[in-house]
């Protein structure tokens, strides 16, 4: 079971899908939802550019966008998050911006339950 | 902006986490409450001991347990996600699990849109 090839046996995604039902399952279905929803809006329909990247960060994290009271904080994420140097921000490498907060949510969330 | 030490200014986080709207905010929130279900469950509440990552895998990734048919597919994640060597698996190593599955939903989705 190789992690970085993700050699899972996948096939349960071949119905799988079309047919989320977990609570886990819905949130995964979210992300890939709410990540086409901007990335089809111009050029690579499966990339997010700097214009759709902004707008569902606008759109989605507006207290977080707003928190960072940096005028440049969209320019840094992408810079942050495009791997591949290729201008605009994949599915893969979006994920790693939802990773990264959840996990600092997660932490603040069990700093509230511990005090 | 480094990532690794996700030095956003995270005081959004401070009423952020208590009262999360987007849906992409809502998808966040699912993983901390789905994890933390089955984390509490036994022994450290903020972590997965074996029994309840399998619990989970059962309770939420039903068709992805099934479909794999190996014997030890819990033991194999677990090993593969349990970074530190503590035989659990903390917030941070799930969200590897979470990111992986949807990433090769999401590939699976795009390849459906292809052709």
């Amino acid at each position: 079971m190789s992690w970085s090839g993700i050699s899972y046996s996948f096939h349960f995604l071949g119905n799988h899908c079309t047919k989320m039902v977990s609570q886990l399952e819905i949130a995964m279905d979210s992300l890939i939802k709410v990540f086409h929803t901007y990335s089809s809006k111009e050029g690579d329909k499966y990339k997010l550019s700097k214009a759709e990247m902004k707008s569902l960060l606008q759109g989605e994290l507006s207290d977080f966008l707003a928190a960072s009271k940096d005028p440049l904080v969209v320019e840094k994420i992408m810079s942050d998050l495009d791997e591949n140097r290729d201008g605009e921000v994949d599915f893969q490498e979006f994920v790693v911006l939802v990773a990264a907060l959840t996990v600092a949510c997660n932490d603040f969330f069990v700093e509230c339950m511990k005090n």
